[in-house]
């Protein structure tokens, strides 16, 4: 879930008298996403989703993901726009917190991702790629791969705590994806994290992509990767090439990928898969009790991670 | 937060389709609420509350609950009503869970309740309590009085890890509640949770209550008492004698206490008390870590018991 901070109904009516979206009728907590603080609010004026940016969003970043949302809307994405206050600014304070009211998206996201989700979300996620090519700002990428050595060494006393060996197998697995990372990829601006939670569908459509909080410059073919490893595993972290060919086809429907981008695949989707490995690993190893957090299982990305080191070519994610 | 349950995009599809009520729009986790999973549900036709009872509802106090909702509505009181399928029947199944929809409230819960909400509260209490009186079912108080010696013993062997004396304590204090608890007090349906965020506002009027899930047949005047400890008492323990006033005085002017119900007050106060310290308590010890649920502080209701057995008489909660 994700309610870390609670608001009070005095603050938040203060909060919205700031706004000229009409009066307040209901106010709920939303029990998704993880980082930061969610909640749907519906006034006289329709629904919206007010954000609370917690400690994982540094507030410097912020400026930048609501610029980007503004800008892919003008390019046709549908995706949350920030609603501006009286004053003409979107992001405020609430509660002690950074934060934003954006527009409601309809949709609903897959629970059990089929072969049909994949062809759209690779449409979407190309879609996304071309209409940031103009947003001007850059946004380094925390949790690309200059990041993975310093997050793994920050759970490498406990790591063999989640599975004996974990830390070896990591050391060398990370050893290795750094040496094959390939340096001049195409660049752009991607999403960084669109799991089936952040692609929204109604009547079988792709109607939408939400959470752009973790968005950064980095390797186009990077965040095709992070889809492959977020779409295309079973339960049984089987890999089901067919859900791959389907997001591949998708995304070169819209943006062919170049020969040096298909043969880094295999590089790409160990580097996503230890990406999410190292943050789940950190937060499952210091996750309080009680906290209102689902820890996540890391040993879901060990298993994918195996799968992808032993990947010989881009052949085998059905290209 | 309250989501136990993964509803996947087909099955609610599916269920959907049961009913004459639109098509999806949109499908979120509440983050609220304890002890079911709750979705925000948005169609064509409007909003709904998606309710799956989980474990610890009994199935077949399901009809129980839901005919006293619509009951009460009949009878002028704001509270979600069963939204009826197609076949006429309000109580389904979806994702192996009994299920039901229900109409959404407006609204906004106090997050820091002040005495301006206490005397509305005790006024939808009392209209509440007459609203059921023509409802004839009954449900017995499986958390009432009768229920809390076996609910004690089953922490018995850990209670003391929350804190050292705790069983001793308890011990006393439910012996001497035991022995003190009234006989004969008017009985009626009570809602026997009546907390803040079971309580909507709306400019600053109450505009509904929700969560009617332990709701049983029991001492009216009990669940005044449930309402003294869940809207009284300050963030440091303390008893706001003019919140209770305001709750009092709002109660009595739909429905005055007998002689007999303001007398029993303060052992009532303290069997509200005992019943919320006996669950958290409970919960407590048997919360597995990483569960999706906030843990609440058994403490918080040894703090008001004390304060319960300190009292005097009535005029302690401001009669």
């Amino acid at each position: 879930m994700a309610v870390y901070t609670e608001v009070t109904d005095e603050a938040l009516a203060a909060f919205l008298t700031e706004y000229a979206i009409g009066d307040m009728v209901a106010f709920r907590g939303i029990a998704e996403g993880v980082e930061n603080s969610n909640y749907s609010l519906k006034t006289t004026a329709g629904d919206f989703i007010l954000t609370l940016y917690e400690k994982r969003v540094d507030p410097a970043d912020l400026p930048w993901f609501l610029g980007l949302m503004a800008h892919l809307a003008t390019r046709g994405i549908v995706c949350p726009q920030p609603v501006r206050a009286r004053d003409g600014e979107a992001l405020r304070v609430l509660a002690g917190k950074h934060a934003a009211i954006t527009t409601f998206l309809p949709g609903v996201w897959p629970r059990r991702p089929r072969v049909e989700h994949c062809g759209p979300v690779g449409g979407a996620l190309a879609a996304l790629h071309l209409a940031g090519a103009d947003y001007a700002p850059r946004r380094a990428n925390a949790l690309g791969a200059h990041g993975w050595r310093p997050l793994l060494e920050r759970s490498r006393a406990r790591a063999d705590e989640v599975q004996p060996g974990m830390m070896a197998e990591l050391d060398t697995a990370l050893t290795d994806i750094l040496a094959d990372w390939p340096a001049d990829l195409p660049l752009g601006h991607i999403h960084a994290d669109l799991f089936p939670d952040n692609v929204f569908f109604l009547d079988r459509k792709l109607s939408g992509l939400i959470d752009f909080y973790f968005a950064a410059t980095d390797s186009l073919a990077y965040d095709v990767a992070v889809c492959l490893n977020a779409w295309c595993f079973e339960t049984d972290f089987s890999f089901n090439v067919t859900k791959g060919r389907a997001l591949l086809s998708g995304y070169e429907a819209v943006r062919p990928l170049s020969a040096a981008e298909k043969a880094a695949l295999p590089v790409l989707c160990r580097g996503a898969a230890i990406r999410f490995l190292l943050t789940r690993l950190y937060d499952w190893l210091n996750t309080p009790d009680g906290a209102l957090v689902t820890r996540k299982d890391p040993m879901e990305y060990v298993r994918r991670l195996r799968f992808h080191r032993a990947a010989r070519d881009e052949h085998a994610y059905g290209l």
